[in-house]
């Protein structure tokens, strides 16, 4: 049997588990930085937590988990015989796993609404899964972060959401990134203004595809799907407004000071990018007020971002995310408005490869080798090992009596800077060599100096 | 819908993560100062590489996972007829949740044997998934920690592991350790001198039973499966034999010196508890050669340890691992022989509630609340917020603005240590008050000197 893995999911070897943590822990101090705090959540939820969260194309990929045992007896044949697919699963399957990590973090705040003290401030680093076709940059299992604030619907916190993506993506030296910023209500109001509300999901599902297939690409579908030609040529002028921010503001207000609604959406916006503006703006993203953003996701109600690399315009948006008013309503919370931003852990971590932007070294860990010269000396060597790492050094034994170009070629391969050999000659003299593998050269220590002379130079 | 999360998982609060990650990084700090690096496998398996490893009973326990789609359509009705629901959900599934880190751990190593440098010391610290009735200290998600080192068979390697344990348990002060050692040769050896070495397994998966049924129990079922009744007395003295470690291994050594295999397996033994005793023993654990001790899990060929808390009965064992000969055989692997241990993450964690270990202080994340007194001072706060965060002390600003009490009360419940508080008439005065919580004073400062006075007082 030749081993392999499921399509869309990975190994991830020493090296790259280095280089993940890197990443992850600069994500999380950050959060950390902004008072938010951990919570984790199982990897799989009952299916009615998760289901009709994520519309048709989004249920098709969530990954259910099969009943154990004698529950398989209840398999619905009949939906099975009528090809109905989606129910017969359900009838064999009463959780799934995470699909992603705001809709299980809505069910915690409700379940739990009695200890938690509001606004509660969270970060969530979890694997979701999505049954995906896999292609570059998309994963059927993969890391996602989140920050979340429910509980408030102060648009202080989306000024917070915006300078915490800034600080995150400086400490990573990411170069060039742009945060788009939009707001749902204002395309709400279009949309009302235009006649057409009752189908506004529709609408922004549409929208949304508009950096793919461009304004041509949008006009067409909406026009298949029995949007107005007129009214499509209507919005068409604010879509693709170009200019600052302020200047789209103003030109975009005027033109919907009718609808209530948009203008609501309008001084929201307003009120983020005057403030940013005035509390010294965001130094390594560039704000970008965008009517064309519209995001997939049913649940957003205000303000909505996203994250995006025009330089890197293979791997699509890097974050996003934006505030949701009714989320906790399905599971019997009330007035809790929430606001959050997603940073999409996989694509940060493609563009750190492609920009070169990981500090060396963080492959090395193990810091001595002892070599192994057979049984005579292997008792002092692992006396020896045990001081090292009692003092924090560390290091391993090399655990077989093997050629002593197999044991450097192992230190190499680890990148292991020090090797210490003490064979029979040099336990007869009481000492050992210390050898440096990046300069190749080799230094003779009485075993007393161990403690005073060559711990001090082994000191991280 | 009042939400809930399926039986036998868990969410965890902000003080829980804190406490987990604590014990997860004393860990994996000494999985690393042993040696061993880090890899990820997939959360999900394929059925082929996960399933036949882990016995009848484990096979039951296996999540897999519904196929997506038209998949579905292949279902084998004809086995769901004959209720034989295994082949059924066979037939519709074809991936399974990670059972326990050993197994795709073999196959990883033989699917990435090119790449890798023998011998291989690996630690993972992952979630696996059991779908076991839910118990005390039992769940059907939980973290596992493993360190194995694979192409050696030197038995140095067994000597590190137990050194590994001991330094764990030694950081996280956990009192009267035992690891109980054995040698599944030893028990081979018996079996094949009484004549049942074909029933080996059936009889190592009752005789794994004796901490709970005791020697009654366990003789009882060896009867009830037909072992013959003058065989078990001849083991039972064997069994139970109290005694020093060299003690035992004399007595046993003389009885069975007929057989080979039992010899091996007791000079294995010899050499592990004699060597350790040489380089100083164990400070935290107390090294137990028990021959009662069997592993449930047929994969084991050599030494096996298990690590368990006799002043803590309830969560049964902590710990476990042994010698592994022949797992990447299945996978192709040659000449690959394996061997390792497991901490069970949640039940070290019950521990260390049970006897109070953790370190006090683990909840305090936030360092400063600025409370929030309306627009006017908004600003002015948000700039000093910005300070505080690029000098790294994590810090928040009040959403919204409610009553002091309301804003002070948030602060306590996160056990935020300082307050700042600038209301207009601070503003006017060009000065603000930090209150501390702990202690109930507030002290007076000139916003100029923020930066020179406070922060040093902040730091951390």
């Amino acid at each position: 049997m030749k081993p392999s893995i499921p399509k869309g999911t990975r190994d991830f070897t020493p090296y790259e588990v280095y280089l993940r943590n890197f990443v992850k822990e600069k994500i999380k101090l950050n959060f950390e930085l902004f008072g938010f705090e951990p919570i984790e959540t199982p990897s799989f939820e009952k299916i009615e937590v998760i289901g009709g969260e994520y519309g048709n194309d989004g249920e098709q990929l969530i990954f259910k988990i099969l009943s154990n045992g004698k529950k398989l007896s209840k398999a619905d044949l009949d939906s099975f015989n009528n090809q109905n697919y989606s129910k017969f699963a359900n009838s064999i399957s009463e959780k799934a796993l995470r699909y992603d990590l705001t809709v299980p973090f809505s069910r915690y705040v409700v379940q739990h609404q009695n200890e938690l003290t509001f606004p509660f401030k969270r970060y969530q680093v979890q694997t979701v899964w999505r049954a995906d076709r896999p292609q570059y940059g998309r994963f059927q299992e993969f890391l996602q972060c989140d920050a979340d604030i429910i509980g408030s619907n102060s648009l202080w916190q989306e000024i917070e959401l915006c300078l915490l993506y800034d600080k995150i993506i400086k400490d990573l030296g990411l170069k060039g990134v742009s945060l788009r910023i939009n707001n749902r209500k204002i395309l709400y109001g279009f949309s009302k203004l235009l006649g057409f509300e009752n189908r506004f999901n529709d609408f922004t599902i549409i929208l949304d595809k508009l950096d793919k297939i461009k304004f041509e690409g949008v006009e067409k579908e909406l026009i298949k799907q029995n949007f107005a030609k007129d009214k499509i040529q209507k919005i068409k002028e604010f879509i693709l407004l170009e200019g600052t921010n302020k200047f789209k503001l103003e030109r975009i207000k005027k033109a919907f000071e009718d609808s209530k609604i948009s203008l609501e959406g309008l001084n929201e916006q307003n009120f983020i990018i005057d403030n940013l503006d005035e509390i010294g703006g965001l130094e390594s993203i560039d704000l970008k007020f965008d009517l064309s953003l519209a995001r997939g996701l049913s649940y957003y109600t205000g303000t909505i971002f996203e994250l995006i690399l025009p330089n890197f315009p293979d791997i699509g948006s890097i974050g996003g995310g934006g505030r949701y008013d009714n989320l906790t309503a399905k599971f019997g919370g009330k007035d809790l408005s929430g606001v959050g931003i997603s940073l999409g852990f996989e694509r940060v971590l493609m563009a750190l490869h492609k920009f070169k932007l990981f500090p060396k070294g963080l492959n090395n860990r193990v810091q001595v080798l002892i070599a192994n010269f057979g049984f005579k000396t292997s008792l002092i060597c692992n006396s020896i090992l045990k001081k090292l790492r009692a003092k924090g050094v560390n290091s391993e034994f090399y655990p077989d009596d093997s050629k002593l170009k197999k044991q450097l070629s192992y230190a190499n391969s680890k990148k292991i800077e020090y090797v210490l050999l003490l064979g029979d000659e040099e336990l007869k003299n009481e000492e050992f060599f210390l050898k440096n593998m990046n300069e190749g050269t080799q230094v003779c220590f009485k075993i007393s100096q161990l403690e005073s002379v060559v711990l001090s130079r082994l000191k991280k």
